[in-house]
């Protein structure tokens, strides 16, 4: 999916949100598979997303039948929604070569997230690729974001060095870059490196911030975020009512999404 | 494996040697599948060698049945070598939970390659397991190295500002890291920071670093040092003597090793 097809599908569909399929067998409804409840979800929410995340972690864990349920997943969302492996991947460029065929060719999704710590050559791999993009992490919403991320390197933070440098490598037509909701007010620094670029957001929902927030200081001219939630909707309820539960749960913030952008 | 048991090994074999398996279907000789070019690299450098290193990318890529090779192949190097799953990893506390999971449990193998970008939280699942270590990415071999991690962060190269604060995470029996034969002169600095613990060193071989130079300056009491070569093993030749072509070259590198350490 290209920037122009998204950005209609946002206006179309008056929605912004990402559904993070972080499904965790733990606390899924008992003698419900994975796939299953994948498919549940996604037919909940179709209507109210223009994105699906899979966390592949949870899907890695598995071995070959993890892979075989990532696999079905994304052949279930189809080509209309915009497909996000979340994989946190780089390495050298010979290396990020095989992952970007992984998740390009193999799955057919549109984008990947991508550490920067090993700079351009691990980076430029995903940006190869027609309509496909690099989702680049810039500061992310947990904890561990204080370490390294926001030190000072060479006089601005860390994360604001990545911005720069990763936004000149590609373009807002390629690449993206992961910004938490956890702290909205540093939006206004990021959206003057890159005003034009989508940020995807998550630490909306379980991890605790704010939508209002987020878009007060991180929409553009072209909407330009994808706000992720996953386990708030995903476990909204832990009984047989999941889908019901999750729908409600993806309408209210869509609702939202929509009285924002108005 | 845990410390001490790797460094007996090490003495044992007089041997430092990590073979990475970056195993490419298109470098191979025509007719050998990726599991038989996989063991017979084995059985061609068990001797030789004390860990192997599979590149999860060059598996991956292959969906499902790339999966079940990695599951043989670590199956066939059995437990007296340590194996490191090379897979660059690291997400948020709950995600990295997964990857620890997936490496440590379903694929048994000792260590997997972290990158440090998004802090503690994204570490730390993988410190947990007993006799299991994380490799923490410092100093890559790349070009790339350039972007980010030798940018000058809060008075010190990014690169050291994570082998000060990962050290302080873990101990010298459950961390190790990355550091690139490209750049020897700083396993000065290195080792002043990070005395006692094991660096996995890539770059030499097809990345041009020199083994010498490595051990004048990165060498501990302990040896201290995994150096790894992939490429110039593996496909030492293209023809159907790549057995004997790969043997060659890692007794030429165990040789090497060994006077090194004399």
């Amino acid at each position: 999916m290209n920037r122009a097809q998204l950005i209609a599908t946002i206006r179309q569909k008056e929605s912004f949100l990402c559904v993070g399929l972080d499904t965790d067998p733990q606390k899924m409804p008992v003698g419900v598979t994975m796939l299953d409840f994948n498919k549940a979800i996604i037919d909940a929410t179709r209507d109210l997303c223009v994105a699906y995340k899979p966390n592949i972690a949870f899907y890695e864990c598995l071995g070959p039948e993890g892979w075989r349920v990532l696999e079905e997943t994304v052949k279930y969302i189809g080509t209309e929604h915009f497909i996000i492996a979340d994989a946190k991947r780089g390495d050298i460029g010979n290396t990020s070569d095989y992952y970007a065929k992984t998740f390009f060719e193999s799955f057919a999704c549109d984008s990947v997230t991508v550490a920067p710590y090993m700079g351009r050559d691990s980076v430029e791999p995903f940006l190869k690729y027609q309509d496909k993009w690099a989702i680049v992490l810039a500061l992310t919403s947990n904890p561990g974001a204080d370490d390294f991320e926001l030190l000072h390197a060479d006089g601005a933070p860390l994360y604001q060095q990545v911005l720069a440098k990763v936004s000149s490598w590609g373009t807002p037509d390629n690449t993206m870059f992961v910004v938490g909701a956890t702290r909205p007010t540093m939006f206004t620094e990021i959206r003057s490196i890159v005003p034009d670029h989508f940020l995807l957001v998550p630490g909306v929902g379980a991890q605790g911030g704010s939508l209002a927030e987020v878009c007060k200081y991180g929409l553009n001219k072209d909407i330009g975020l994808l706000v992720n939630a996953s386990r708030s909707i995903l476990y909204a309820s832990s009984g047989h009512d999941f889908e019901r539960a999750a729908r409600n749960e993806a309408m209210k913030m869509q609702e939202e999404m929509k009285a924002l952008i108005a």
